[in-house]
């Protein structure tokens, strides 16, 4: 089968086995794909992972190895990315995204999505309903991390909620905080990308014109960058919550006194649940289309990789099929 | 009057004018001091601050500004740091100590206490009851600050805290948290600074030896150092608490990704309640006198901090009395 495959590089393998199904897997015939961040990072050595990329997909069941969920055959799905061992404190608690012996499609130790077959346990399956186009459904693991910051943290409707960046994270997370009720500012450096989340009624905001400092409850870290991390920490009130999205390593200076100072909490965050991102789904809460920067055939995934750098892309989707 | 004055360096001022009681403020004669190491962040330039140093003092009222608090004289105080407007959203909560418009005393906008007489507001004075001596009370302050955790998080009795660091912080957080029935374990470099928790039944380990990763439910920083931080992000269990007690500024290597992986919520914490932490005192649930490593007359306040900068030094008290 054909393969994205990252080694050193990415590149396409055409001559790649089929994933054979462990216990308890279903076998699934891919659709789409989406570019993750987290795919670009780990082009750049994150994880120091070598295997097939991806783990945002939909796919239709093909086969399953125990008869008790044949019905699960030629439905269309989306998985969970994490497979926990079932054992642990963390399994037991239903927290197998942070199971020490975890596995992570195409992050960690377990091959991901970006091939024309995908193999994966059956308790991570969730099946789509027929209102949701693939091509929104495959946002159902990044809108799952963005509704992760709700499942960790209260955020009260009279709080004042900024997301600073306005990348495919900041928007997800501005539009899933938005589409659940709250005051949500989205702070970025690009009116273009910025607009897409005022079409959806979100405040937004040039960061050079957001003077003001200490003014928001709760501010979502969505820049990656150390520069954008002292921003988020200076609109942030006193006592109130940074929510840590995105995973910032760098050099330099580096001042957390304003968080003791301020006792701000920093919450880090990662994947969610994809129960309630398929209910926003269904229900249409968000509009992702306007985020789809571009469709790739899987012939030409290298291509959507070097596409994906260009600082003006959003989401790019790679699809299996020709038409 | 005597003062400990800095200005670009510490200097014993003894011409200082004694201080002028403002509305509802109370006249102290100081009895002795501590330093904290704020005050010798201060001597390197933190906040800013030119005056008076110190914010750890016990005295007695000599004088107040309202007949109706005329009870207060003669009476032996210690003082919360924080001075509010009375007036914003935080003062009303309770929350002076993050009052944007706060002066700090010693630190921020208010002359502090190293110095015969200090004139603070009457509300922040608590008295000391006389089974407490002075030598004990001093600690009210650092000893609140370490309280102050227990106010920010909700500790369970079952789960495993590790504070990091043996300077006077991380000692007065291991045995505060001890004292209030918890599992602590103090980890530092210095086998005698952690005998000072030992012998008050705190579990302790030289950093070396701890070799387990992601162990404890709560991991107390206490070093000041980006290694530090580095140690304690490694020390706590995925979704666990990070609680940040020391104003960490540093140039280096700063990797946020195990945050956001292991979703660990970092918590910034500061100035504590006076109340618990005198409650603690009276019940002499902690022995503070291991900790004070010399007592100075004013005379030689200089020399003092001096001495508090060698490593082997825990707590230096500044009497203002001869005798």
């Amino acid at each position: 089968m054909k393969a994205v495959y990252f080694d050193e590089k990415v590149k396409l393998v055409t001559n790649c086995a089929k994933p054979e199904m462990r216990a308890n897997e279903a076998l699934i015939k891919v659709e789409i794909c989406g570019i993750c961040n987290t795919d670009y990072e780990i082009t750049k050595g994150y994880m120091g992972y070598k295997g097939i990329l991806g783990h945002e997909f939909i796919g239709t069941v093909e086969a399953v190895n125990s008869a008790a969920h044949k019905s699960w055959i030629g439905k269309r799905v989306a998985g969970e990315i994490n497979n926990g061992c079932g054992e642990c404190e963390w399994c037991k608690k239903g927290l197998e995204r942070h199971c020490p012996n975890r596995e992570t499609l195409g992050i960690w130790k377990k091959d991901g999505c970006m091939a024309e077959y995908v193999s994966i346990p059956i308790k991570n399956l969730i099946e789509i309903p027929d209102n949701v186009e693939s091509q929104e459904a495959v946002f159902i693991e990044p809108l799952a991390a963005a509704l992760e910051i709700l499942e960790q943290h209260h955020i009260k409707p009279y709080e004042k909620v900024a997301v600073l960046g306005d990348g495919k994270l900041g928007l997800i997370a501005a539009l899933a905080l938005n589409a659940a009720g709250l005051d949500v500012t989205l702070i970025g450096k690009h009116q273009n990308k910025l607009n897409i989340a005022k079409e959806q009624n979100v405040k937004t905001k040039i960061v050079s014109e957001q003077t003001q400092t200490k003014c928001f409850d709760v501010v979502v870290e969505a820049t990656g960058s150390l520069n954008g991390f002292e921003t988020s920490v200076s609109l942030v009130k006193p006592r109130g919550t940074l929510v840590l999205k995105s995973t910032i390593a760098a050099s330099g200076e580096f001042n957390l006194a304003p968080v003791v100072v301020d006792e701000i909490t920093i919450l880090g965050s990662r994947c969610g649940q994809f129960k309630p991102a398929l209910r926003f789904l269904e229900q249409k809460k968000i509009n992702f289309k306007p985020m789809i920067s571009a469709i790739y055939n899987i012939d030409n995934a290298v291509e959507a990789f070097e596409r994906n750098k260009a600082k003006d892309t959003l989401k790019i989707l790679i699809k299996m099929d020709k038409e």
